[in-house]
């Protein structure tokens, strides 16, 4: 039995994710469907990104992972296969694989070709993707539907500023607990540190100077930083809502410096 | 495996949806169960049917769609089975199959008739509605369980109002990125058009007068109409939320006027 | 195969319900799995005991059900499973335990015991609670991954005062249709009105005296009690949402007065 995934925009109150759920076990009866998430905020590729970077891994190697962002067909749309770390990814080619990418490369990489009118696709996520993902599903090859292209679009994140005494990032993600989550990496962050010990700097005057290892090391309602579930560096409060509370938006400028002795 | 489909306005937050699931796979341990959706507002049949209306084909046929509307008990309740272009319906007969059979007929049509003190159920979706959705799912006749009724309780929607020189519809459904769905068909919009050129009026002084296949062929931003998904002409803003920048609500007026030349 | 049912506080916009389930089925690839719901408010280990209460006898017997609310470690965590009226149920001994059960005792009570060092786990719901739940729903013996223990930790819902003229309770909990429902027991309410008549007062000057079935034995818009689909005293209006409609809130007072005839 197969396992497809969903990651759409498409949310819960009208027809559309059922109707691609439908179209899906019409195709493939036996398959198992599973929703990742299906409250992406409208057309944000980084955000449903993020999301599925995080969560595919837990998933049985061979899972196909159908992102539904941003799908809608338009004269130079190009819907893709892609094989990576031993799992399937299908979608538009809108920036979103090279996003799960980072900077590693696919294992295989197709644009779909399956012989149709585009044009007249109201529904290319139920019309075309579904179809991609339940041929990978059943086991058949990318190949069979697909033309191989070298790379994705690219659309690139932006990245922490490094230098040898500091790292100055953003915060990236807020999750539905208030964890204000950074786009710098645990790998980044001991590439770095070599051992020193270091100050998070973030709104005016804010600082936090030890790595914690669970929300709970702290007094309940103070602030600390961890490496998470996520693997990026976060600020969080025991049992409260760091980014209500510290006032973090999306997109804040966070600082570590590192300390020499 | 037979496939259950649940439309309920129930939400998720509750254990009612839960309660619902969990009978229905006791009683039948490898049935599929897919949501439609549980947010349906409060008692909103006409919501429910036109969701419903939308979503049903794309299952496969022999489907069981299990409608969570307004099924309370009350002293004239009556729960109905139908049959309908190869699917099935189980409901409280409250003028929900009606509305999702327009004009068509049913291929059958059954009033639920297990024997029980109705009187004293008080989760009739889960003590009833369940029971006909499991039985039928498992390939058992609509006569084992109903006795044949002729026509469904009637509850019409507003239908437009057609001249030979124009459609005067109103808004129906607004769907979560905002789109703005009317209730003129593309069969009848084709049908009172012959070929001529139209303009579509909304609010006080807004005209279209191009129908676009797709939200993207307008720039961001502006405004267009299409034919979607749904089958009913809808009033979009490409990437852009069109309910909220026209300021088009439920139920105003929209109008078609065909042009002569 | 088996049943596992999820109760969370993860919600459906982050990652962490889908690696949830992307774990289970990595490990017990036929499984079922249910959202009851991921919608608890954060840690609130009440709600979840109220819901899962209410929902897990419509399951079939032998269904699993894991509770991922208040899981993070702390020095002093432990995790538990319990085998109560045929049902497991896995989660953080947090409380939620012996607010399930109540009055009544387990049939079986075991502390987890999966040997890991547990300090250096971020998401103890994935890396323990699922490999528990998936051991359990597998048909293995609870005493393979564990240590019986006497008792879970006790955590006492605020109970009803009653006299032999009344019985003086709160709001426990508003449903999303904006039903009022009280910690007063349909068994508690029999036992002290031995047949007399009665008031129910709430607000300053609201009385209902007397007990519907049904949601709709009184008008449209007019206020009823009745034991509902919960079991507990409940306050509604007919189509109307009590809760907004009658100004009553969670933990307000409630009280059954028993008028000697």
């Amino acid at each position: 039995m197969g396992v497809i995934t969903l990651t759409t925009d498409l949310g819960h109150r009208d027809f559309y994710q059922a109707a691609l759920k439908g179209s899906i076990i019409s195709q493939l009866p036996d398959v198992r469907l599973v929703d990742i998430t299906h409250e992406i905020p409208s057309f944000d590729i980084q955000r449903a990104a993020v999301v599925l970077r995080n969560a595919f891994r837990y998933f049985p190697n061979g899972t196909v992972h159908l992102i539904g962002i941003d799908t809608v067909f338009q004269e130079d749309s190009h819907y893709a296969m892609m094989k990576y770390d031993d799992h399937f990814f299908v979608g538009a080619d809108n920036g979103i694989f090279s996003i799960i990418l980072g900077e590693n490369d696919p294992q295989e990489l197709y644009e779909i070709d399956i012989m149709q009118d585009l044009r007249y696709l109201h529904f290319p996520l139920a019309d075309i993707l579904s179809k991609a993902a339940c041929h990978i599903a059943n086991g058949e090859p990318l190949s069979a539907i697909g033309q191989p292209i070298d790379k994705p679009l690219k659309k690139v994140l932006v990245q922490p500023l490094v230098t040898s005494n500091a790292i100055k990032g953003h915060v990236s993600y807020i999750d539905a607990f208030g964890n204000v989550i950074s786009n710098i990496s645990k790998e980044l962050f001991n590439e770095i540190q070599k051992g020193r010990s270091f100050k998070l700097h973030f709104k005016r005057n804010e600082t936090i100077n030890k790595l914690s290892w669970h929300y709970n090391e702290v007094p309940e309602g103070e602030k600390l930083c961890l490496f998470g579930i996520s693997n990026f560096l976060e600020i969080a409060i025991n049992k409260g809502h760091a980014s209500r509370l510290l006032g973090l938006q999306q997109d804040e400028v966070v600082m570590v410096e590192f300390l020499d002795s």
